[in-house]
């Protein structure tokens, strides 16, 4: 039987997921400061039954191209942007099902903050959270936090692997799972019995105590990824329970899907227990002509300097001083977020022309399927069932218009097909998109700090 | 003509205002974990046309009594406690005047990104936010965020002007009014020559570049303040434009409210632009005798354990070693959170009898007023007339009933009698509760920042 196709719509707290498209006539993107306008969007991705949205976040401004964030301020490439987790209470209000995977760095923040911040959320949407884990990679961000540069790679994925570690200890330890008794007649709330310290002494973090969060339903919440560099695979192959890519291609998609799934079964993990999503931006019209007739219409507003400020920022290369043809020796270059891995895999020389660049980064790097319903359909199934992926992020040009169009037209040839759900599964984000719950796995390094005390 | 009496509805992210009352059949607070709970406060409070909701929160748990958090554990005394903060965009999704005053610590957080998350909620509340700043004072706070112990006072306050100076730099200077200008056909989304960076370099903070929030519709939300020790009082008359007071007698009030006032006048602001919301519990019965009989049957489930948990906690004095007795002595004994200096000036020689203090802190500290609508009513607006303070934060014995209660009895009859609000007035937080605004007033310290680049 052919795998279940997932759904996640991929967004920001901002006016832009494809640099540029804010200004086409029919975005709306900018009225996101609305709490009307994540209502809104919220009760179509349920209408949809998409498993979750996903909130990517930022925490500096792209600041390389032209070394200032004039450009990003001018062409709103991730500025404004604001904090996402706030939308997720008034999202979950309207919505039964949807999930919310909500991004917070590992390096700027605090474990015990982070920790309580989840917990709140897991219980107010009654376990519907998950976290994309993020070590940060920007050098404004840095700046702002107070730091003077960039914090090493490998020191930000070390002091991520503690953060965790405390994040597991407080989830999964401090408290068991029936230490909440509330006896009015007995006057006893907690058990304090089944609460303990969890006595965290380590290179970074100090945390002596308890949570201050009873168990939430996942406890630790859904643990997403996103990094697809060398590191950022081993990070996946250990924590992860899904993985986001910004894959161009089926070949750079299945390359990571099978890389993560061999190192997670090193690591003593199901391979299998890993999920993928791959960014995909669809474009679809009543049939193939008028797809590509929009897609035409959309990529006039596609804005180079854009794609330029997103390149600078991930690759670290000002392509105002480089010129464009630097873009075509990138391969060569910087590996941030294994965005020049993935092209290097597609075209081994590195030898992209620029109109097959300006394709890839159109509408920021992203998979692309354009045609009529069934055409679209038939690629998704093609992409999943190639690359061994478990569904799709699905992002936009225009917004709302691209995940209404999507949902109006593709979700129900998918659902015709067999390929995607009806109706949505009980419980919560963990059971819904893994089959299994509401805990992580037993083989999940979190269920570590858990074993001592958690009751059979 | 008699000021108006603004109400806000002070509680917590968890089960228990008043220690104990947890316990009682008719209290509901357990279900605080659920969203349906707080936005049928939300409502209830918008009916009754309260201003705001405030959320008192503690970042760690209350161990001194006894020594460790059992204590606390057992009679839920502020553990579990949960982010305030997440629900506010649900409660603000459902109303469309209530505000949200919501407290957030400057000693463990980063000035970044608690200027991003106010300025977040800013925008999608419309405005409607104010943040109680504190400084956090206890212990088992500083050692879950990774200090050996508590910082000093001094240090603490310092830091929190430090801390301030970075928000007010972000939320009043960054961004010029105008900054955003959405022009689709010039494909320019914000100028960037509006836009600039803070360059922020200071003893404990460095932040050089801009805020990632565009202007929200108050900039600075509307700045509340809490702490009522000689420190505190310097820094409300600072910086503060409300001040939350819990003094359990009209004396000890009004002393605040003119003490306050003096020394903003000394700081060059109007005295009177600084507002004042005592914490009141009210307890209405049908009539006099009903009201006693409800009290009576409250103060059975008021917690004796759980007042000495609340004590230890803000006294650092353990009252199972000291035994009672030493409570009758604490006047000459720490000065944590104002609390010991309130009792004094009650009764200068701090000789409080068992009975007159279990009175006291039955339902936490706060003033009580007992009886039918109209004596509840008579009393509000005599305390408001002696002390001039501006309002109350109405506490609650049982949740969700003492505010039901209130609503249905007391505010009719107060607003019959023209002191309480019968339609909101428009605009901001800040418009609603001082009739000024959005922004900060001129000769706020946090319009420094501003001065040099506001356009006119």
């Amino acid at each position: 039987m052919s795998k279940r196709i997932r759904l996640n719509a991929v967004t920001v707290n901002g006016p832009t997921v494809s640099p540029g498209l804010w200004a086409h006539p029919d975005d709306h993107a900018h009225e996101f400061t609305s709490l009307d306008y994540w209502v809104r969007l919220a009760r179509t991705l349920e209408r949809g039954r998409f498993d979750a949205v996903f909130f990517a976040d930022m925490l500096g401004l792209y600041d390389v191209y032209h070394g200032n964030p004039a450009p990003a301020l001018t062409g709103a490439i991730q500025v404004p942007i604001h904090d996402p987790t706030y939308l997720v209470p008034a999202m979950a209000e309207v919505t039964e099902h949807l999930g919310f995977a909500v991004t917070v760095s590992t390096t700027y923040e605090n474990p015990y903050t982070v920790a309580r911040t989840l917990s709140t959320l897991d219980l107010l949407t009654e376990g519907r959270v998950g976290w994309n884990i993020v070590t940060s990679n920007l050098d404004s961000a840095a700046r702002l936090h107070g730091h003077s540069t960039q914090v090493d790679v490998e020191v930000r994925y070390a002091r991520g692997e503690e953060f965790l570690d405390v994040a597991y200890e407080l989830w999964e330890r401090s408290w068991e799972d029936h230490a909440v008794v509330i006896d009015k007649a007995a006057g006893v709330y907690t058990d304090p019995a089944l609460v303990q310290g969890i006595e965290h002494r380590g290179t970074w973090f100090s945390v002596p105590g308890v949570h201050t969060v009873d168990p939430t339903p996942q406890r630790t919440p859904l643990l997403f990824q996103a990094g697809s560099s060398e590191r950022g695979r081993q990070f996946a192959a250990a924590h992860a329970e899904a993985v986001f890519l910004n894959t161009p291609t089926m070949q750079a998609t299945k390359f990571i899907v099978d890389d993560v799934r061999q190192r997670a079964e090193k690591l003593g993990r199901d391979p299998d227990s890993v999920l993928f999503f791959p960014k995909i931006t669809p474009i679809v019209g009543a049939d193939t002509a008028d797809a590509h007739r929009r897609f035409r219409d959309f990529l006039r507003f596609s804005s180079t300097d854009g794609i330029f400020t997103l390149l600078g920022a991930w690759t670290g290369i000002d392509f105002a001083e480089a010129g464009e043809d630097k873009l075509l020796g990138i391969a060569s270059k910087s590996d941030t977020r294994g965005l020049v891995e993935s092209l290097r895999r597609q075209k081994p020389g590195g030898d992209w022309s620029s109109d097959e660049l300006a394709q890839v980064f159109a509408f920021g790097t992203s998979a692309l399927t354009i045609g009529g319903p069934e055409e679209v359909a038939d690629e998704l199934e093609e992409f999943i069932d190639f690359t061994g992926a478990d569904g799709f992020n699905v992002a936009s040009v225009v917004q709302p218009g691209t995940i209404d169009d999507f949902v109006d037209h593709v979700v129900p040839e998918l659902q015709k097909r067999g390929r995607v759900q009806t109706e949505y599964a009980a419980g919560t984000l963990r059971e819904k998109l893994t089959g299994r719950g509401p805990g992580l796995p037993d083989n999940h390094p979190g269920r570590r700090a858990s074993s001592a005390v958690r009751t059979p």
